[in-house]
Parts: C-alpha cells; sequence; structure tokens
C-alpha cells in the first residue's frame, strides 16, 4: 500500500487527484496521523526549554544520530546557517561543492549573516574528493582569507540527488580533522542516502561535527529541521535560532508531527528512489531528452530538455497545463522530485504527459 | 466564563492547576478549537505561496489593519527584524526608547544583522515624545552615522505595558514622514493597546510605516507572529524572511490557529487588563512592595521588591517554590503578565503567595 | 619657544596667521623636521613587512607601552574597529560610556563591522566605574545578547578631555578580567592623560588588554595611530587591518613623521593643557557662557552658550567670521581644542573674539 | 635612460643593487622628485575636506577619467570594497571573472563588509563576455539572492595582466545597464591598459560606474589610490571611507607624491611591458617552464613550473637564494611583475638565474 492511499480522504488529496506535483518533496503534506498528533501534543515554553514534545524530538534525534544533543529549527536554511555561524569566523572562506544549497540556495546568507565566502570545488556527480578539498585550503599567509569550514551535501541536491560514499565522507574528515577543520553536513535528505545505502545515519555522518537534517522533505512533516552534535554546539545553536528568530513558543506543535516523520518517515523513502529510477529510465526512452538513469541514486531526477526545442520555462509551462508540475534548474535541465503524495501511477502519469509535450 | 475554563480535560490543564505561570504571555497555550482547526487546516507549500491557510491569514491581517499585505513570520523577534533590515541601510542609526525590546531582547540583531547602531531617548513610562526623538536624530554630516528609522513599541513592554497614545503615535510619525525618516512599531501586544484604548489597531497604528505584532501571546496562539504594511514593504519582507530561515513550508497547520487568534483573541484581552489592574493594586498594598497601581494600564505588571531584603532572583526562587512563576527583569524589578491562561482567581493565589514571602 | 614658532616661513603657516583653529587636534600639520624625515625615510613593502621604518615605529610603540607588539594603521577609527573586531563575536554587546567616541563618531562600525550593539554607563565626566560596569554585564541567560568587551577613552573627548584616575582602570580591569571580559582602551589621547597624571602609558594602560594611539593629534604627525598588546592581538590585528584596506605598502614614509611625534609629542602637551585651562578661567568670565573650568583637565574645553541666546550653528558662524574657528557638538555646547599650532597669543585672540561676540 | 636611474644614490636602491624584486609593483619606492613634493605638500585635514593637495588630486583624477568626481583612499583593496557596498545590498550576489582580485585577496570582505556573494564566470584568460555573465544573472525569483553588480578586472592580475578589449568593456556595461546593473572596474592597473592598448583610460572606462585605480603600484607612489565616479558616488565613497578607517587626516603628504605618479608614472609603463615581454620570451626558451609569451600584454608574467620537478615554493626560494624574488601563486605556477624598479639588465639577471636554477 502507497503511502498516499492513507489519505484519500482529506479534502488536499481530492484537489491533489488532479495535479501530479513533482517540483519537490517540500510540497509533501501531513498525514492524518501527523495531524493527529499535533492535535494532541503536550506543548509549553520552548524559549524556556518547557516543551516536552520538542524536548523528546530533540532527544530522540540525537539518539538516532548517535550524537549529545540537538535542536528543532524552523527550516534547514536556518539550521544550516546557523552551523556555518557557529564553525566560522567572519573573514573565512568555507569549502563547498560548486553547486551546493549552502551557497546557491540560502539567500547569500553565508556572507550576509557570517561575513564568509565560499570556495568552491567541482565535484564529479555533486561528490568531492578530499583531494579536491584539500588543494583550496588556504594557506597560512595573513593577507589572504583563511578556510573555516568544509561543508558536504548528502544526498546532493543540485547534483541529482547523488549520495555521497561514506569512505568519501570518512576520507574528508580526516583530512579536516588533520588540519584542524570541521566539517559540517547539509544532510537536508541524509535519510535518502540512508536509504540508498542500506545504512543507518549515524554511521553515516558519524565523523561530521554537525549535521542538519530535515524533517520536511521526504519524512514529510509540515514544518521542520534539526540540527545535530556536541552539546557545546548545541548551546551555542541555540543563541543563534533565537538569534535569526527561530524561538518559536510552542512549537510542540510541529514536533509532535516530526516525531512521526522522523519514526515512520525513513521506512518508505525506498518506494520514492523506485519510482525516480523508473521515472529516469522512461525519461531516458523519450526523444530530445538528456538523462544517465543509472545515476539515478535517491528521488531526485535531473534531465537535459534542449535537445526538444523547448527551454525548460517553455517545458514546465506546457506540462503544467497537463497538470503535471516539475521545477526547471537551468535553461536546459529539469529536475523531478518524488515524495509520500506521488505514487507509481501518478509518476507513470506524469512521464505520459512528457511524452505527449515531446511528440 | 473565563477562557482557561474551555481546556479544563487537556492534560496540561491538569499540570497547570499546580502552577500559576505569570513569566510571560508567550506560555499561553492553544486551546481545542485551536488544535482542531490546527488537525483540519488546508495546507500548501508557502515557499511557493501555496497555503490557502497562511494565504487567509496574512489577507486577514492586511484589513484588519488597513494595509496593502501582510506576512507571517516564526517569532516576533524575525518579524521586527525583517522590517529594521527593509527600513535600513549598514552603518545606520536607529532611535528607540531605551528600554526597546528590539535592542535588549533581540540577540544584538539590529547590529548583527542590519548592522546598525540604536539611538535610544528616556521616554516618560517608556513613552517617547517627538520632541525627545527630534533631537536624536543626526544633523547631515557625512562623518557620522545617519538616522535610518525610528522605531516604537506599543505596548512598551519593560516600561510596563505602558500604552503610547495616539496623538503622540502621529506626532512623532508626522515629524519623521517630514524629515523623510520610516517608523515602525513593535506591536507584539498591540492589540493589548487598542483594547486599553478602546480603538480599533488599524487606526492606532494608521500612520506608521509597519507594524509586527504577535498571535501568539496575549491572543494565544502557539506560534506565528505578521508583519503589515505596503504591498512593496511585503514583497521585500519575503527575501528577507527566507534569508533568516522563516521561510516554512506546510505552516499552514500555525496559520489555523493564528486565525482563531486574530479574530478571537482581541475580544478577551480586558479581562488580562482587569486581572493585571487588580493584582497592583494588591500588590501596592504589600509592605515592602513598590508600585504604582495606577500605571498599570494592560496586562503586564512591574513591581520593585527592594524594599523585601530580597533581590529579584531570591525572590523569584521563593515564589516558585510556591508554584507561582514571574521573572526578575532587573535586581529590583520584578515583572507580572497576565494572560489567557490565568484567571482572576489564579492571580489572588499568586498575590496570596507573594504576601507569604514578603510576611 | 612655543612650538609654532618653528614653522612660521612654511606657506600654511602664513595663511594660518590670519585663522585661529580651534575645532580639533586634529587639524595640527607637520614640522619641518617631520618633513624632512618624511624625505628621507627608508621604506619598504609593509604588507610584506618590510618596511624598516614602519618596523620601528612599531618596535618603539610597543616598548614604551610595555608591551610584545604594536602595529600602524591609518587612523584611530580603524585601530579601535579593530580591537573591537578582535576581541568581539558578532551578536555581542560592548559595555562604554554613553558618549564614547566608538559609538557616536566611528560610523556604528561596531555594529556594522563587528555586529555589536553597546550598552552605555553614564560615566561622572566621561569617567564609569567598575560597579557601575559590572551591572551592565548580562546575565548567562542563552537568549539575552551576552557581554563581550569594555571599552575605556583616556581621554574621553566628549566629556571634555578628562583622565581616568589610574586606580579606576585599574579597578575596571580587575573586575572585568575576574569574569574574563578583556578591557579596550580607546587612547586617541592618552599621552594628554599621561601628561597630565604625570605617569608614563605604560603604567596608566598597563592592565588593560589593548590600547589604540593617535600621532595625529596632539602629538602633531600627519596621518597615524597605533594599536598596542600582545603578540597574538597584533598578529590577529595584522589580519583586520588589511581587510579594512589599511595595509597600505610604503607608509614608511608615514611613519618617519610618526617616530618624531612619538618622541618629541608628549613632551610639549602641557603647553596646550596649559592654554586650554587659560581659556577655560577666562570663558567662565564671559556673560551667557557656562563652564566649570576646574574641570578642564588637558586640551579640551566644553563650555555651554545657551545663556548667550545664540545656538551653537550661530555663535560657530559668528565666531568664524572673525576667523576663529570652534565645533558645536550639540546646541547648546561648543568645543574648543588646544593643540600645537595655537599659542597662547592665539588662544587669548580667539577669547577676545568670544568676547566681542558675546557682548 | 631607466627610470630606476634616478634613484642611484638614496640608501634602498644601494641595497636593491643585490637583490631584484619581481614579486609585485607594488614594491616600488618613491623617486627622489616625489620624495621632495611630500616635503613640501601643502596639507589640511582631509576629513574637513582642507587638504588642498589631495583635493587637486581629487580633482586630477576626475578630470583624467572624464568623471565629476574622485575620493583618495589609502589601498586598492578599500577602493573596491567601498565601490562594492556602495552599489549592492547585502544578501546580494556579485558576478566577477573566477580568479577575481576583490573575491581572492580582499579578505573576503565582499561577504563580511559588504553581505554578498560572488557568483564567478572563467573568462578566456580572465576576460569575461556579456554572453558568459548575462547566464549568471539570477531570474528575478525571491528565494533566490538577486544579482547586485558586475565587476570587471583590467588588468587582470591572476590572469596575467591581461587586457580586456574596449569593445567587450562596452558590451557588458551596455547588457549590465539594460538590465539595471551597475559595473565597478577594479583598475588597479587600469593605466597598463592604457598603455597596452594605446588609448587613454577615459575612454577604456567610459561606460562602467566606478572604476578604483592605484597610484601605488606601476605609477610608482608610495601609498594612495583613488575611487572615481559620479557626484553622488563619491559622496556616499566618503561615508564608507570613514567606517572603514580611511579618513586620513594631512594625507596630502601622500597626494602629492600621488599627482607626480599620476602625472608622470603612466609614461614609463611600456618600458615595463617590454620588460615583461622580454622575460616571457627568454622564459619560453627554458626547458621545465611552461608559458606561451605572445599572451603576456602589460607587465605580468606567469608561468607554470611543474616540468622542472620543483614546486613553486621550492622554485621561490631556490631563486631567493640567488637574490632574485618572485612569487608563487598556486603550487605550479609563478608570477614575475615588472616595474620602474627593475630594468632590462636586472631582468636578464633574473632569467639568468631562473635558468641557472633549472639547469
Amino acid at each position: 500500500m502507497s503511502s498516499t492511499d492513507t489519505k484519500t480522504h482529506s479534502p488536499e488529496a481530492v484537489k491533489r487527484a488532479s495535479v501530479v506535483d513533482l517540483r519537490s518533496d517540500t510540497v509533501t503534506k501531513p498525514s492524518p496521523e501527523m495531524r493527529r498528533a499535533m492535535m494532541e501534543a503536550e506543548v509549553g515554553d520552548d524559549v524556556y526549554g518547557e516543551d516536552p514534545t520538542i524536548n523528546r524530538l530533540e532527544h530522540r534525534a540525537a539518539e538516532i544520530f548517535g550524537r549529545e544533543a540537538a535542536i528543532l529549527v524552523p527550516t534547514g536554511t536556518m539550521g544550516n546557517q546557523i552551523a556555518i555561524k557557529i564553525h566560522t569566523r567572519p573573514g573565512q572562506e568555507i569549502i563547498c561543492e560548486e553547486r551546493a544549497h549552502i551557497k546557491d540556495y540560502e539567500m547569500a546568507m553565508l556572507a550576509q549573516f557570517s561575513g564568509c565566502l565560499p570556495r568552491t570545488v567541482a565535484g564529479e556527480k555533486g561528490i568531492p574528493t578530499w583531494k579536491q578539498i584539500q588543494r583550496k585550503i588556504q594557506p597560512p599567509t595573513y593577507y589572504i582569507a583563511q578556510t573555516g569550514l568544509i561543508a558536504l551535501e548528502n544526498t546532493h541536491n543540485m547534483a541529482g540527488g547523488t549520495v555521497i560514499p561514506i569512505e568519501t565522507i570518512n576520507d574528508i574528515c580526516d583530512g579536516a580533522h588533520s588540519v584542524k577543520l570541521p566539517v559540517h553536513m547539509d544532510g537536508a535528505r541524509v535519510f535518502n542516502a540512508s536509504a540508498a545505502l542500506g545504512k543507518p545515519v549515524s554511521e553515516i555522518t558519524k565523523n561530521v561535527d554537525s549535521v542538519m537534517f530535515c524533517l520536511s522533505k521526504g519524512l514529510g512533516a509540515p514544518v521542520g529541521s534539526l540540527l545535530v552534535g556536541s552539546k557545546e554546539f548545541i548551546r551555542m545553536a541555540r543563541i543563534y535560532r533565537k538569534s535569526l528568530g527561530g524561538g518559536m513558543r510552542q512549537a510542540g506543535i510541529l514536533a509532535a508531527a516530526g516525531l512521526i516523520a522522523l519514526e515512520q518517515g525513513p521506512k518508505r523513502l525506498h518506494d520514492d528512489h523506485g519510482n525516480a529510477k523508473h521515472v529516469a529510465e522512461r525519461l531516458a526512452d523519450i526523444r530530445g531528452i538528456n538523462i544517465d538513469a543509472a545515476t539515478v541514486q535517491t528521488n531526485i531526477v535531473i534531465f537535459d530538455v534542449s535537445g526538444t526545442g523547448m527551454d525548460t520555462a517553455d517545458f514546465a509551462r506546457k506540462l503544467a497545463e497537463k497538470n503535471v508540475l516539475a521545477s526547471g534548474i537551468s535553461p536546459e535541465l529539469m529536475r523531478i522530485v518524488t515524495h509520500l503524495d506521488v505514487d507509481r501511477a501518478a509518476c507513470d502519469h506524469a512521464v505520459n504527459m512528457i511524452e505527449e509535450i515531446c511528440a
């Protein structure tokens, strides 16, 4: 039974029936179980640390990641930017992959709030190596901005949901730590990496210094991300969460849905991955579309439509007219993201519509 | 029937029974009606502008304030700091009252995020006059930081919930606008001002350029504040909300409670004000406590305990042992805030306990 | 022989003859000896640490202040703001006197560059006590911006060139250090304090963590200030000097004049102090002018002209028509600063002109 | 007669005789004529706008560039960062070439002070085209950081002193202005571009919105750069110069040397260019060294030494042992910069030493 079946009677489901929304896994809607949990959530003032549901969620997240502590934040962006702020000093550089979310989709906050510059490496399929990173660490010259942090993204959104091999992560962490540099992981979709690798997130992330992960994407919660790390790191995170205006009061409402997302969500991600693979394989057969289906590892499918004669603005518009939504991420590249609100049939329907507009 | 009656069966109510929490109106918990609304809320991805409940809340807020547009933010701090960012350029000064929340309780974000300095005036009971403000506007000398914004707080938290007279607001706005300076109102508790004055918020705030108000304090929602202003101002606010990590996805859950808070919350604030006045009057009779009950206008009561021989840390601890919670805001001054989760009997109980520890 | 005598033949002297410029000691012009030294200065690329004259100046400054190291910066503002940046983290508070130069005359850079807020104390004659400061140190509450630095100004410009007693400095340093807070001294005119106290600067500043002092005010160099402190502090200062665009190349030219200012300048400051006292005493006799001459300790004289019926804009303009320049620092207060380019006769002439316009 | 001949009697010249310093044109030392001018310079307080020599220099710079106004700053870094601050708002992106000085050698100040991110294009020999830039301008999506500025570097230091063709500049400016984006030129060495093209700087820079150029590199002044642009732009620049601590007092001393650099310096740059070309051609013949001499257009020579078996740290050290100084700019690439303190013979000597260490 697909997870979407459980929601057939909600008013959104009816509306959704007519639209297949593959723009992002951020569009997922809370399940009835989550809604019930939110209604019944025990809450308190979290600025004072008194919301029992949030405390339970943070405790459970720390446990799952094998860490000392965790903190709930309203968004992944806030989680990442808090981590960057803690790990760096203004005027430093952050080494990241050239299509990193923290650099391209977080409003320049690594500059605006942390005063840092990105220094990029071009990873093969978005996966940087320690050797590449090492070359970008600045020499200890006082008149050159110094490296302050290495940031990884796992899975890597804009490289097509690619998974960083655990050995690569460990290599990078060993190298970074040997030169006293911290490593942060933007793990917005680290549970997708976990599902793809068949390894627990605690093993995948064990050597990085901090991890941000989202409850609100593939895991299905309406709102919320967590930052996990050492006690001292999370103590600092509370300061910067308050600074950024993320110190919500009775957010136990959201944490209640988050607990379900955290416990139940990971179990069904392989469905999304199977659907994405299926979509990719079918797309590979469509004339004008260019994609290497073999590279699709998780729930993100990126494909080139330039062979169709359409640019992505055109392509997305024509598809939307057929009630299928997908995102253009450049003039040539479209992105499709599978998630719990689209089952195999919906995916097939979406590809059928793509076939039609490419015909 | 007091509003707290409606919640007698929730598990928190039971626990609450034993504690009277007067630390802040931020501790209020959602009503069953709010919980039901959250369970049933229609949601969507608000980063894409597609959450119908949020859209309804923002539309309604704009309507109530007589403005073009509104935006939901997770906290009052985020709302105020977004407004400051939009109105100023780094290197400017913000004129505010010397105990302003934006200066003392928002993590130095007016410096850290907006790069601005506060320039303070000492308002009588927290109420600044245009004449005072005018003296603080910098002369147009290039080598002195220039004034960029005037910020008002209404009601004024740390001055004891005082209300700015409408004529004073209008005077300040006229003066400010005549020298091309914008005015922002931190109206976290502007509905308390409205209840105290018997005037709609639209009239109170009509001349300021932007207003932030909270759903999560006296109005009783678990999470959420709104920023209202012109279309262009709110367009900019969306940019900075995303920057600060406030771009939540299916926050319609919270907006559903917010809508109830917005429609129902204001109606019962006079209860809180009556309770506060009652508390103040009783406190005035306790030996060692110094308070001018005549100055209590809304739901905040500030009183001096130095005559008791205790400092506020002591005082608060002894009171807590009796299951009554209140805040020390300086070594001498205690603060009590009335709200929907404490009725008259609870207030009387709290004063009784204060009497005991002062005895 | 007054120091100005040595310059009677330069073209500026001729022009100066007709104007007595008491706006600030920043207007002083280099002596022929300084000009000769600049012409003959051995120079190199200071970004590479290779300018021998700068190295000599920095070494000598460290020696005079009894410190490990020193660094030349183009202005006092840059020196102070570098120190603030090093001592703090964004989001902290800096305790300073309410009329501090770092807060009111450095372009909001403590906010704009360091992301910090000032928290002020009102010092008697600009002199804060440890007790006053102690009350302003924030409690260790995570949701309140924490104190990061204590900044002193000695002499205190806007309080009228007042001198902080050494015991007060030491009290503050002891207190600050006991709670692990650093102390920076804006010693733009610390040599004036030294002259007034008859104590070497090394003794005055021995307990503060860093000192900025200017070569370009009373000491008479055309350009330049120094920051002194520990080796590690100065290593960091080189980084931020480069950041702020203060990494000049062959600035040994300026250092050559600076060396003379540093060795010769302090010796004649008592002349300026004597002249300031003389001016203050004569001003005290003028009807409409309000000044307590007893409080004039160094080379700055602040007096109230509101009793004359003129505001300071008027007052300054009328005085300028008589070729005497002085500054209005508020609508009521005028400031006069004595320096090496005005001798006793010039001072007397200035007061005569003031008498005329007050008559 | 080579320019260095005029300085044979100064003490540095003697020392220099034994070292050929090709690390950068920043190491040039002031000529006797400049020193004399500095000694005799008429000065005043430039914060008050009263330094006649600075005023003359600024006026002359504006005239030469055909602009309304100019401002003297202590360094090129300060000039560039002021321009960036004026043209942008925090949270925007700056499009520049991937090896741009503003990004790699200015201490991350575009992030730290202006809160902006770089978005890079890989120019052929450091020369970006409008088409490349156009692709990097962000679409008008509110949740993506928007483009705020296009920055050019002419000549392009790290690409080997390459010159941007005037038509390319004009293309970029036309394109940028058509979408309301400003263009700043980092023209630290724009007079080298002028000499190479045989066109006045006013023609080269006529369409950009602001230009920074240095007096202290090839033009030979000890300290100083200028920013030129509109009256309003320079008015703003004075504000940010003061903010950054660049508001020096009697800097007419430096301006006096700057005036000579500005008038005389450009005339002899073709000597440096000829020397660089000569060096490049000789290097091309050395086994193990890889360079395309045809690409050397001005005074910068970049060559690959990886074929020698040495990395650049090794290479530079061995060369230094022979009293020839050059810079490694990566593990493989060395940079040599010709300037007024090295004549043809010195260049030949340097290449001889390189031959020796490569043998």
